[in-house]
């Protein structure tokens, strides 16, 4: 596989966008990366860790069957864990800062293109051990796990239950006899399923079990359960484990499914930090339920995070594309432009670089609140806890649900080629949309930050005090006019909150007017579902709006020279008129737009379009993705898509002899029969 | 692999279902198949195809590697091609009734689940031979073709070119000293890419290549090239032929390139029906150009039948598992209901069987365009080819579109389960993505069809009449005002026909604009290019509108019982409430609809929901697919939907041994190690 057609030259049309750039990409790099120190850190690491990488065979992965492929996640994941562990042995013995801390998608995110079946481990498995562990607990098998001595996985959804933890039918219940737990899935549908890495690659886990004492059950509590041999790997006695079967994604992270029959643990294997059992079987409840969940809350935060990321990296494969691809004559007799040229093109990609920025900004928010509510727990404060949660779901439902649709108009922007595997952008896309279910289905978050908006509202009504994100929605209870539509990034954002509040108000009165008929409340509730739903849409959307036009037009643009703030203010004005022309009747209901605001609208996106076509490589080249971590034929730096495209497909292992088996086994004979 | 966990009985909550329906799924079913003759046939003929199969190998296929899938994918094909044949023997020997006539996707589909690589062949080449083979020509190897003496595909996209035809690279040369053409590639972004089965399962090609004659090029036509031995089947000299790679779907096809170096085909091996040219080097052109690409038009027709019977098979699945999973209680002391009840999940549903309803109903009439079209162009007439074109343009687009948003919604309305490949959820949703991208890119079709309806436009304008599909912008030219918004359904096919005229109009005017300003014509087209489409889709789909209606409340009505009638009714103004709703900032731009107006759009919205919720499994039950066709865990007749998936995991490769080799291999040694 030594020879390749990939010329060594960078792509004329692709250099040229790069020298005719209004700012510089590594200034936009830096500000991305969170600074120069960050962005110069992150590359030394990067280069660390991509080095003596195959990139061909990473390109070919999606050829193997589910085995290999399953056996090459463990083998990269691993060969990723060496090199953070080899590294903190040169640079910080005995630390952290390396291995295990930077074990997890951000730095790994190229070198384990399979996924890693350790990333339940560290995301959230070791992050649970820690805040829900006892300090003996810790001590006992928390480190041993995150020192890698053993492996594990948290199992929490069941084959029959997913976002609704009350109704998990896996069951411990607790023998005062021998001071244990016994552990029960009862039915198929109790078996634990999905775990990511529970199928082979974990001997504990910790798993979701309705805590029973005397029959009497205390709810989800969690519960660290050994499952296979730590020497032979084999399952333990009462242990029913293996791998669900290929998913749409996340092929390499073999998750799994789990039966527990009778299967036995010491009581102090129950997580005792907060809720706890003693041995004659009294139980402490504990200060804050919603701690059960916490993990949960730090995965939204990293979806969001994530996600707005995965959006990037399409972004740079789309638009690095359209600058080498050339099709379609604009003039009739002239020669085929590049089709970054189109403006329909442009309307694809550029919107989605706005769109990721405007996540990312929303999520540095967010994981500001996450640390500043980590800080209070540490004193026993949890007021910060319901905000955190409810914006936490807003945006983690944003952010998946733009991030998807989103790569999926990126690749569509790629025509046939973007549907190879060796884009990526499908393997981006369905790793996108993954997250619009796991930790929290979208409809239901939506649901639950509906009800939320539901009590705000009403709190608002009787005048007691709201929580900082939805302070907006007393505001129009005490100012219902909009007045003017004048059009400023501002007067956009205002908008954005108006139409929020205005449907939370509609849906508040539907809901009122069911009760108030005689439905009870979950029915009513159930009914007004829809609308539930589409002002928790909007509630996340105008934060999104607000915090992303905070960061560009607020203090800290003087820290940011004028050429990268001009580039940042042509976002954030596409972001907001598109998003403003998406939301268009829900505006419309409610604020009085005349036709020529319409018309100013499309003038203004049509011409928002145009300013940033000049930097549109640019700025992808400023979200400084390396090659590996995009992974694709298509959006390579040096721009050589099609010769990228064409030595992949012969690099395929369908190439390598010339005609197949099938051919003289079952082809042939069939064209030479008459039947 | 026979012991299995699935049981012998049907799920008694969606048996109770099928006992509470308001109408026959029987009548849906002979109604939706054309007939009860027709649904008689029909399934006589799958049962006769499915037998023997082996369901539980056909879920497991993606688990094997990419030449696995290719070989499987060429087993099944020839299998069902077999099965065909021995029909034909059987029941009318001689004729062509059953084998090749009925070897396309509508029958095959549900016994080649990997794809069918011999698709292309009959689905184009075929038809592409009879359409533009002399008598002599289809003679020679028109019939070969047909008969499966040879198999072959039609090779026209290249690397660097797919949608715009006229910048094809690959030339055939004229040679009149030899009189043969001479076919080359000469670069890297010349090589065909993408025909289906041209990898390794062709041994002709219909090449899609620009005559040149004296070095004057003549514009694309089409030449039959032989690419490998029909013995040895190893390429012949001059052809690089190979697997283009691993793709999001048809994983079974070996879509493959083609690179041809100096080539010599005789003359003759040009079709010749249309244009001609002769051995002196004359050259005579084809009476109507868009003759060449009629392959391409009919292709239309069937992307636009097969993406609603998608839509609707995803539909089948994703209500049939909503009525068996039950989840979230909507009381709080409650048990948990199935999740059918939830409203948020019925306007998930719901809405996607009432638009496959309405893009099937649409294909119906496009498919009787095309039969009256071919009849005309047999006596040499061609007036109906640009309506016929633009039409199947239109539905093409809109129909792809929605059925791939749709089928997502659906997959995501199954939760983490529907992103298992034993869903079939994901397969669907990469089968139906496809045709946004072939057969004429979407945007690339919609600026096609705003171009029309720019011209339309200034026809009326000046007077002249306009083709059927298009008089409705005459008639808003002709009388401007709305009027009274009543939300009738007639009243609701009428304001999407007026928001499309008036963006018609918008867009024409801005066009109109920019030339005034100097704009060039391309220019200018360039820049209203996103007005263009936003257009073309309300056109498209202001025709589905019309035609559902159509179907529903015109004659045909009295054909069907009361009962089936209700239910029809009732999903056509599901449908029409729904895209009213989702064009609504369109309609609100241009017709006056009050608060009430909008209230009681949504209230109707809820209300025809409420009204579904009973019928809704009779509703896919009438659709009428297999289990086999369906393909998927969650969605089979018997509703054992946790005990399939469970069983089609346990028979998942990766459990066939209890602990992997890579066990002992890597992770091991790794934990055991302190680096």
């Amino acid at each position: 596989m030594a020879s390749s057609v990939i010329p060594k030259t960078v792509n004329p049309d692709i250099q040229k966008e790069r020298d005719g750039a209004s700012f510089s990409s590594e200034e936009f790099a830096a500000w991305w990366s969170g600074g120069q120190d960050a962005l110069k850190f992150h590359r030394e690491l990067r280069d660390y860790m991509q080095k003596d990488v195959d990139a061909d065979e990473y390109l070919q992965i999606q050829n193997l069957s589910h085995e290999e492929i399953s056996d090459f996640a463990v083998r990269t994941s691993l060969e990723a864990a060496k090199k953070l562990r080899r590294l903190q042995e040169e640079r910080n013995p005995g630390g952290e800062d390396y291995w295990p801390n930077l074990y997890d998608h951000k730095i790994t995110w190229g070198v384990t293109p399979a996924g890693n079946p350790f990333g339940v481990m560290y995301v959230m498995l070791i992050q649970a051990l820690e805040a829900q562990c006892t300090p003996e607990q810790y001590e006992e098998f928390g480190k041993r796990m995150k020192n890698f001595e053993i492996c594990g996985t948290y199992a929490q959804t069941e084959l029959g239950h997913g976002t609704f933890l009350r109704g998990l039918e896996t069951r411990a219940d607790f023998d005062p006899k021998t001071d244990e737990f016994v552990l029960n899935t009862p039915k198929i549908s109790s078996y634990k399923f999905w775990p990511g890495g529970l199928g082979h690659s974990s001997n504990y886990c910790l798993v979701m079990a309705q805590l029973y004492i005397n029959n009497q059950c205390k709810g989800p509590h969690m519960f660290f359960v050994q499952v296979r041999d730590e020497e032979t790997h084999e399952p333990l006695p009462g242990v029913h484990i293996g791998d669900i079967g290929k998913k749409m994604g996340f092929i390499g992270i073999n998750n799994g499914f789990l039966g527990l029959k009778d299967v036995r643990i010491p009581r102090t294997r129950m997580l005792m930090r907060h809720a706890q059992v003693k041995p004659d079987g009294s139980y402490v409840s504990s200060p804050a339920n919603v701690l059960t969940y916490f993990a949960m809350v730090r995965s939204r935060c990293v979806i969001t995070y994530n996600n707005s990321s995965m959006l990037a990296v399409a972004a740079t494969i789309a638009t690095r594309y359209s600058a080498v691809r050339r099709q379609s004559p604009i003039e009739p007799k002239a020669p085929e432009p590049q089709i970054l040229d189109h403006v329909t093109q442009q309307m694809k990609l550029f919107p989605e670089i706005a769109t990721s920025l405007a996540h990312r900004v929303a999520s540095d928010y967010l994981w500001k609140l996450y640390e500043m509510t980590i800080e209070d727990i540490e004193y026993g404060k949890y007021e910060r806890l319901p905000e955190l949660h409810s914006l936490s779901c807003a945006l983690k439902v944003t952010c998946s649900s733009d991030t998807t649709a989103g790569i999926e108009r990126l690749r569509l922007a790629c025509g046939g080629h973007g549907y190879l595997i060796s884009s990526n952008l499908s393997n981006l896309y369905v790793l996108a949309t993954a997250a619009c279910t796991y930790e929290g289905e979208n409809t239901v978050l939506l649901l639950q930050i509906g009800r939320f908006l539901m009590k705000s509202w009403n709190s608002a009504l009787s005048g007691a005090p709201l929580a900082p994100t939805v302070s907006y929605l007393a505001e129009v209870q005490q100012n219902p006019e909009f007045g003017a539509w004048t059009g400023t990034w501002d007067n956009m954002v205002r908008a954005m909150k108006y139409a929020a509040a205005n449907k939370t108000r509609l849906a508040f009165n539907s809901l009122s007017n069911r009760i108030s008929k005689g439905e009870s409340e979950g029915n009513a509730a159930n009914q007004t579902g829809i609308e539930f739903t589409h002002a928790a849409e909007l509630h996340g959307r105008a934060f999104v709006f607000s915090s992303f036009t905070t960061e560009v037009t607020g203090p800290n643009a003087k820290d940011r020279s004028p050429a990268l703030n001009r580039v940042l203010e042509n976002l954030l004005e596409l972001y907001l008129v598109k998003e403003t022309l998406n939301q268009l009747s829900n505006l419309l209901r409610f604020i009085n737009l005349t036709d020529k605001d319409l018309t100013s609208l499309q003038e203004r996106l049509e011409t928002v379009l145009t300013k940033l076509r000049p930097d549109a490589v640019a700025i992808v080249d400023g979200f400084d993705f390396s090659d590996l971590q995009l992974n694709s034929t298509l959006g390579s730096y040096d721009g050589n898509a099609y010769e990228r495209i064409f030595d992949a497909a012969l690099k395929n292992p369908m190439n390598q002899k010339p005609v197949p088996k099938s051919f003289h086994e079952i082809l042939k004979p069939f064209m030479k029969s008459n039947i």
